[in-house]
């Protein structure tokens, strides 16, 4: 195995998905810490609290009442990064100024998303089948914000927001915007202000910078390798080599990849070609929902708490061309950022941020650990 | 002011040194935050701590006893993250494997460097006067690591380390590397772990990441500019429109950068054509010195506590081509976290990492505000 050939030396790995590297000194783990301890999250939450924004029936910030809704609730960020309306700026057009003060007004929509009705559910507690809910939410979510001119627009009935959580604003977006990013933080140490379980969906007129890079590389590598996808061609190499698959169904791998930053980062990639969410049918998001509901669980098994992460979901942009939708392969990243225990977590700072992101253990070295905590959550164990 | 029409919407900008853009919200600060708390540092340490390693004559986590020194002190970390010496790694060469599980080994050399014989005395109480050595040392190993290649090894005769931290390894690394990463993680937020001020210097057989980025955006400039170089150019404009410059001497400016991303991001830029640490003659030391003083000082009394950061250094590469070192213009990047208070810290995480980095406050309103926190130290008027 290549993986351990590497465990005793210092080396860069080559991430294609970005075209970029990262610093792997497997060695390091041995340092003692003695810097910051994370405080784990209480791990008894109720499973409603009167005094949480998100729960059913609640008020928000704003003074608006949640529905008294049953498995997801989609409504606007009362906090949004970016409105559907604002005042016009028209950037410099000339001299030093055009090129050291350039700035491009944004507009777009964002929204919040609940997992569960229950305070204290989170996606490692739920079952697949009570995952599939969320999943369909974000594919409807996705759907009617998609660009009738995207060839995913023929196989995407805009179908239905969930029946308990309508906000009428949100099929009808007030202009075509670019891109779609959902994501979730999940934990304090991952800026999340409310343990009730939901993500954020957050939707501009620009294509950001990380699915920009993305879709550059989608797009050589296919015009490099005959067709080729790159999330296809490497699901298949990880699927032989078996060193960094975590877990594996029909439909997804969950899979450290090779080029992981963070201590326990995985990807969960289609094994096979889906743009977007609105390819996939019933089964594909039930194989989505295990395999969500197994990384999450064996998160949490790993340290025995609440595991902190950060998850986006990467897939064809709203509107594009069709090279770039064609390109798109869907998959899921998680960025969690304990490295030793519950409360010793990995800081990216100094080295990483002025010269090159490095990691301590390898990521065949987590995928080891991953793959021996499946099985119960500790937290049913324990009860 | 262009600043002031950006106040109120989102937009992007765009960041000539790493050719990417951020994402602004400015109305976004008025979300209320419920999410996890910092705890501030406790504000009194004491001058000697017996159990600190790196306090003069106490015992290293190895086992070697730190020398009585008086100022700084540097030795070769305990715990680095690259080795001079480690078994040989041969990458994988063709088909699949050599694209996908790409890596190349990484050796090179570590140093710890302490900034002050005293466990409590920060960059922010040292006067400009007692950085001066911390520079020195700074610009000690630096000169003592160039390539004897480098057109600027004539202007850098290895001069002293600082006699009273000699290790006689520091001089001699065992071979040339191409790029040395001077750095400080200040704070247990920025994932130090000994509040005695110090910082680290990775010295590498690779060029990392954000300086080959860096580096190649100064040369394009160079090339489509006339041989202007961007920084020198960036810094006549921000001199010229005074919006974003938080100080300046003859040396040197800080300023919050049209591109920060952190809230209150700063970078100190030298006014004219420095390459490298060893283009500074006496003078340039004491300008810098002075800016540091200045830049730390302010940011402690920003929400009166010492302020967390990542701060690193951006200079030539210990080796490379003559246009990459003619390219090169020294600047420092500080990188603090906290964005309202001493307890509550902007963090960069789900849309950030998934999407795009995103600020609360535009660059101008940060100026505003540590243009006004200058003056004595928080703690010297408290004392
Ligand atoms: O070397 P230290 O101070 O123990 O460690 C700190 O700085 C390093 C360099 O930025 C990081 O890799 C570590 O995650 C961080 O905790
Ligand atoms: O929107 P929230 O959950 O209040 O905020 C959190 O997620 C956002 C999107 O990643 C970040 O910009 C914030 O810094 C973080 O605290």
């Amino acid at each position: 195995m290549v993986g351990n050939v590497l465990d005793d030396i210092s080396h860069r790995r080559y991430n294609p998905l970005r075209g970029s590297y990262i610093l792997v000194s497997p060695h390091r783990t041995k340092r003692p810490w003695q810097g910051q301890q994370e405080s784990p999250s209480k791990t008894t939450l109720p499973e409603y609290d009167p005094a949480c924004y998100l729960c059913p029936g609640n008020t928000r910030a704003q003074g608006d009442a949640n529905p008294h809704y049953k498995n997801t609730f989609v409504f606007v960020n009362d906090y949004s990064a970016v409105k559907e309306e604002q005042a016009e700026y028209k950037p410099e057009e000339k001299g030093a100024e055009s090129f050291f003060l350039r700035a491009e007004p944004v507009v777009g929509k964002c929204y919040v998303l609940t997992f569960s009705a229950a305070h204290n559910q989170t996606l490692a507690d739920l079952s697949p089948i009570e995952i599939v809910p969320v999943i369909d939410a974000w594919t409807d979510i996705y759907a009617s914000h998609l660009s009738p001119k995207s060839p995913l627009a023929t196989v995407a009935p805009v179908t239905h927001l969930p029946p308990d959580a309508p906000n009428a604003s949100l099929t009808k977006p007030q202009s075509q915007y670019r891109y779609m990013q959902i994501f979730e933080n999940k934990g304090a140490a991952m800026g999340c202000s409310n343990p009730h379980p939901h993500g954020q969906v957050w939707t501009t007129s620009s294509l950001p910078e990380e699915p920009a890079i993305e879709l550059t590389q989608l797009q050589k590598y296919r015009a490099e390798h005959g067709g080729n996808h790159l999330l296809g061609d490497y699901v298949a190499l990880e699927l032989q080599k078996q060193e960094r698959i975590v877990f594996e169904n029909d439909g997804f791998v969950v899979v450290c990849p090779w080029w992981a930053t963070w201590p326990f980062e995985t990807m969960i990639i289609s094994k096979t070609h889906k743009r977007a969410l609105v390819d996939l049918n019933g089964d594909d998001k039930g194989q989505l929902a295990e395999a969500i509901a197994e990384i999450t669980r064996r998160y949490d098994n790993l340290f025995e708490t609440h595991f902190p992460y950060s998850m986006g979901i990467h897939q064809a942009p709203l509107e594009g061309t069709d090279e770039e939708i064609e390109s798109s392969w869907l998959h899921l990243h998680f960025y969690p950022p304990l490295l030793r225990s519950a409360t010793v977590r990995k800081f990216l700072v100094g080295y990483e941020m002025m010269a090159e992101p490095q990691r301590d253990i390898t990521p065949e070295q987590a995928t080891t650990r991953l793959r021996s905590c499946g099985g119960e959550l500790y937290r049913k164990q324990l009860a």
